[in-house]
């Protein structure tokens, strides 16, 4: 079975071909044009060029490498197969480490104490808030947002969850719907954004949602660029309506190096850094789809 | 009964005072000078300067508000009495916070990412290494200690502890006596010390701890300042031994504008602020202990 790579970024060496090899034996991993499209049954993708995949006329799976399908999603020439996205163990925990350090780092005020050090100097500071005195909230409750909220609350923070269809999760009190969303959102130090990119995610995080959080209130977004209205964002920490913005996706990425948010003082930029785990974490997951398929086990 | 507050950093205000009222209506907390010494029968202290509380003749109890207690104990004069270390849960959640925020902070590299940040630079970076690869080992499972290697172990790390009596901590392995303490150290990337500054603890983490350590590990430092022979730190950053050191206790504090830490590249240096919680949280763990005296359950 021809299974193409479709991942530029994705870093793959001998060693991880041969780990495929083993856990994968009737799987033979291809690059772009080393044979013909209509003898690819699976594609491995990571964002794939709109189009590209309709030409795959025998396609029978494909497995998304990025917890984000909406690029996948909005081609009009997608192929009918299953989708398989690709979430596991090492993502969860990339994902998890990076709400808990940027979360924390507001909390905390640790971009502050961090600067004093630049600066050389040494300042006895006020006693800090206590995490139960902290209201997160998590926005997209899926397999990503879950780790997240779970991990704050066990780290003494008063969490809050919504989701599309509303979950159940042990001391996080849970929100779904817009009234949900409303209701949430007026009572929300810091809010967390892991959401797909959706029709209604699409812009979401703009004025409107901005104006219903309490003045001061902080964001992180880890979700997707496209979740947010950046130029709102601006304006809501211009006004002061919000603190803070901790950024990891970006309408543009690589962000552009004139964009006002680089040097904005109110804004933390990562580089799309939040959960990215190396090539390896995916041989497991992979080889048991492929052995999936061909036990007929996918239906659509 | 009169209660001499003695600890010039804790912030009281009338609320607070109003607050200790009426959860210890029994109490009277009284400053420096407002009545003699010998009609003092409790001190709060955090940190006393030595020979100060030899001239309460009529002292019962001792509460530090500090979970270092070495000051109080290297003191000769110090009173034949009970010691109350007030170790309440917002201090377990405030060094929990520091520990996991410093340890994602080595782990994920976030320094060198919140560099390029201000640099105006997007790079993509390599694939994180996952967490379940990174030994992180924690000196000192008291409450403290104890709460930090849960955390880490729930996020995903794989942890080790070391404490003087062998601990028992699920899913963490733990290393007693100076035997475990090698073992332990020559497994561990990121060594987190809170250990509390006792004749055998006194500039334990020296060159010969640096030498255990694999080639490039990091130390964090939230216990005692005392534990860790400076010179020697940085000789071991310089020689690359060490990669990176985290410290949030110093021999002097504040530590000295000349001190050549403060623009060590391989320092990050935060100003005591790991663990401390606002005087509101003492207010009940205070007034249990006076109930407790008053009703005769202290023993010595």
């Amino acid at each position: 079975m021809n299974v193409l790579l479709l991942a530029p970024d994705f870093e793959i060496s001998e060693g991880w071909l041969r780990e495929m090899m083993v856990a994968a034996p009737g799987a033979r991993i291809v690059g772009e044009g080393e044979v013909p499209d209509d003898a690819i049954e699976v594609v491995i993708v990571d964002n794939p060029p709109p189009g590209r995949l309709g030409r795959l006329l025998k396609l029978r799976l494909i497995i998304s490498l990025s917890a984000g399908v909406d690029a996948l999603l909005s081609d009009p020439d997608l192929p009918d197969v299953p989708i398989v996205r690709l979430v596991n163990a090492e993502m969860k925990a990339l994902m998890r480490e990076y709400v808990v350090y940027q979360v924390i780092r507001l909390h905390r005020g640790s971009g502050d104490i961090e600067q004093l050090h630049r600066e050389g100097r040494w300042e006895w500071l006020p006693a800090a808030v206590p995490a139960s005195n902290r209201r997160v909230s998590v926005l997209g409750l899926g397999r990503l947002g879950q780790t997240c909220a779970e991990a704050l609350r066990d780290l003494g923070f008063q969490v809050f969850g919504w989701s599309r269809d509303l979950k159940k999760l042990p001391q996080i009190q849970c929100f779904s719907g817009i009234d949900g969303l409303s209701a949430m959102l007026a009572q929300t130090d810091i809010l967390v954004c892991l959401l797909p990119l959706t029709p209604f995610t699409n812009q979401l995080l703009s004025a409107d949602i901005f104006s219903r959080l309490p003045v001061g209130a902080s964001i992180i977004n880890a979700g997707r660029g496209g979740c947010l209205n950046e130029g709102d964002l601006i304006r809501a920490l211009d006004s002061g309506q919000l603190s803070h913005a901790t950024l990891d996706v970006f309408t543009i990425e690589p962000l552009p190096t004139d964009h006002p948010l680089w040097h904005h003082p109110k804004v933390t930029i990562t580089p799309h850094t939040a959960a990215y785990p190396p090539p390896e974490s995916f041989v497991t997951p992979i080889a048991l789809n492929l052995q999936k398929l061909a036990r007929g086990e996918f239906f659509h």
